[in-house]
């Protein structure tokens, strides 16, 4: 039976956007967009939906089960709502390899989606900026890709002091763990573990990392690998120290310390070697970037991925990239008091909003509205019967317009009343003038 | 088994967007978005996928079988891709009926699904331009619908004479169908019939028109409003004679030509009492854009539809609006040559590209370059390990870069040269100079 109460609703974990809720969603996408295009990403689009076997074949298993899956009735193709965009962007660099520019640099904005349960930070439909820079290694390349996640922050308001970028490497973290006796065999579990220790309680976490085959001594060491973090800024010696490996197994988060320090991003970057991500194809730095106290979900997440472009079908090249949702970005704005407080300020403004006061002047709206709009101003006007110019006034206000261009019966010299509503002041022009009166005064403010 | 060499390929009737592709598509979304704002509507957005009951329970029967639909894996509720937005759009303003101003006007860009075959102008998964304005009756509101759609085709480079709104209404219709002979019981029959006369051969068209209970000679006159006409600057008289209706039938547009002639847009608009549009809900206005010839697929449709939104749950709600699909504008816009020849020239344009010819230079290059994206410049830089200025420069030029900026000796007295790359013209200046110089002269530009 058919349930029009619900079908009256966003499903679950999905979102309807009111014109004040995605001018917010669009100011996140404004900062995302205008980082990526100063950093020199060209914006690519995928399909919303992949072949199934484009996340089965390669994902990792974490994703399948998270899945939108279907088929057309009659079809034989199973599809899936894309969870992520990586694959989409593999497949299409594998497409065209040898056709493009060395480096790849492209960005996309995609809506990403996943069956698991809605929860705070985490929804079944999302909107995700994707960064990736594809042909190029070296610790300068993934500070350049984190570089541009920390620009699209600055410009919506965050600082060093709000949020962290969390780094590791994974060279790091398997040369800590051979160190501390993890057989190799085991390093994938031990990758595992550290990727939940958020999430298990502390004896948990022993249990399994005695499980591991460690000694009683070196769960305590593996423990205190898992939870330490250092600003980049200072040397890892004593850390190395503190966890009895040695200090060349940090090297690589070395090379990354003066790569940020170069350009410029070294205090908003912490060591965190906890940090694996628990997609499997990663090859070398790792990085999250947190709310500080971390309290919330990661904002964003990514890091290397040399062979993933080769998994599907292209050449072997060397990638760096991360994912950032809109979700926990605009919970942590939102806690941090950095959205409007009235979000309808983040609607355009209209340039103007055009009046008449009654008899002869009614004719000339329609077609003065249409030069107005032909004009690229953003016009608005009156579907009210009353032609009391005092209401009116107050309606232009209240829409935030610029100017009020009021007909009059000053219209039969061809003359109209223009108001600048910030300042109150008012005069008369020649009809012929207006657009450029609006233009020129609103280009100016 | 898996199929490795399809899941490398986008799913059939859907797109990749390269670069360049995208810059395309976006220049479209550009004009759609800046016509909906300058004539005063508030952007919205829905869920990708709703409750299947929202399509099935309410739209026409011609959009079931074109869905796609799925349920999550363990879950209870059946979901659809959207094949259209107005569900959504009533769905939402019922759910906030009371709250909102009146009227609401909204326009909307999301990507459809429809699951049919491919074929030239129509895909699996298009994006659509959505209009609409609820709460308002009258010929001037549906011809200010319209000339939205106007606007926006204009900035894209077209004119009345590459497009035509073919205009028609439902009460005119009827009006006509009534006077033909055509029984109440069989109307709707007969608007499917009219929907169909491009699809159908004459004797096959002239069969069904006699199952409608028409005489020969009716269905002469039926055939000849089928196919009928004209400027909707011209009176319609002489069509009413010619169909054997009363003048007086045509009332309806004939309060279309007054607004379209008071909003300067009746050069755009014909009368073709043949257009019924497919779906159920139209009450009023309809109308389609169509490439001049006819022989491509509507480039938009839409018209008033007074009593959808009570359908969906709502207080009663006059309303008007479009949707106009990319698919088959672009195809319009490639054939009259409207769209730029190198597609490169819509990807956005580096401000600056940096340069260092070696030695002290390097050190440099990184944190100038983080501060010129800091205010930002788009600024580009080489990942190449050579210092040869000349082909640096090169490389500038091919990147479309306004500026370069070439870090050479002379930065040991804390100077650069800035080379203006579409003059040619050289000059050294202050380090802290650069951001100034290449953001004055970029916004003079």
């Amino acid at each position: 039976m058919v349930n029009l109460e619900r079908s009256f609703q966003a499903p679950k974990g999905t979102r309807d956007f009111y014109p004040t809720d995605l001018a917010l969603r669009r100011r996140i996408e404004q900062a995302w967009r205008s980082a990526s295009i100063d950093f020199g990403f060209d914006e690519i689009e995928g399909p919303t939906f992949e072949h199934l076997e484009l996340y089965t074949a390669k994902s990792g298993d974490g994703i399948v089960s998270e899945l939108f899956s279907f088929r057309r009735a009659g079809g034989e193709n199973d599809y899936a709502l894309r969870p992520e965009f990586t694959p989409t962007l593999a497949r299409m660099v594998a497409a065209k390899a040898g056709g493009l520019p060395t480096p790849v640099k492209w960005f996309a904005m995609p809506n990403m989606f996943r069956a698991e349960r809605p929860q705070r930070g985490r929804l079944r439909e999302f909107g995700q900026w994707n960064i990736d820079l594809l042909g190029l290694e070296g610790a300068a390349i993934d500070v350049e890709v984190i570089g541009v996640a920390i620009l699209a922050l600055e410009r919506l308001g965050l600082t060093a002091r709000d949020v962290q970028v969390r780094v590791s490497h994974r060279v790091v973290i398997s040369r800590v763990l051979a160190a501390l006796g993890v057989p190799a065999e085991k390093a994938s579990d031990a990758m595992t573990l550290l990727d939940r220790r958020d999430k298990l309680e502390l004896a948990e976490f022993q249990r399994r990392a005695e499980a591991l085959g460690l000694s009683v001594e070196a769960v305590q060491r593996f423990d205190a690998v898992a939870r330490a973090t250092q600003p980049l800024s200072e040397p890892l010696d004593a850390l190395a120290k503190s966890i009895g490996v040695d200090a060349e197994a940090f090297s690589a988060l070395d090379e990354l310390r003066v790569a940020a320090a170069s350009a410029g991003i070294l205090e908003w970057c912490t060591v965190d070697v906890g940090i694996v991500r628990g997609l499997a194809y990663y090859t070398g730095t790792v990085f999250e970037i947190h709310e500080i106290s971390g309290a919330e979900r990661a904002i964003a997440g990514g890091g290397r991925y040399d062979g993933l472009v080769e998994l599907f079908g292209g050449p072997k090249m060397p990638a760096c990239g991360f994912g950032m949702g809109d979700v926990v970005l605009a919970n942590v704005l939102n806690d941090r008091g950095l959205l409007p407080k009235d979000p309808a300020t983040c609607l355009p403004q209209p340039d103007a909003y055009v009046i008449s006061a009654g008899g002869d002047a009614d004719a000339h709206v329609a077609p003065l509205v249409r030069q107005m709009r032909a004009a690229q101003l953003h016009t608005r006007t009156s579907y009210k019967v009353t032609r009391n110019v005092g209401k009116l006034l107050s309606d232009a206000a209240k829409a935030r317009a610029r100017f009020a261009v009021i007909l009059g019966a000053e219209i039969a010299e061809g003359r109209v009343a223009l108001k600048d509503l910030a300042t109150g002041e008012q005069r008369l022009i020649a009809i012929d003038e207006v657009i450029e009166a609006c233009r020129r005064q609103s280009s100016g403010s």
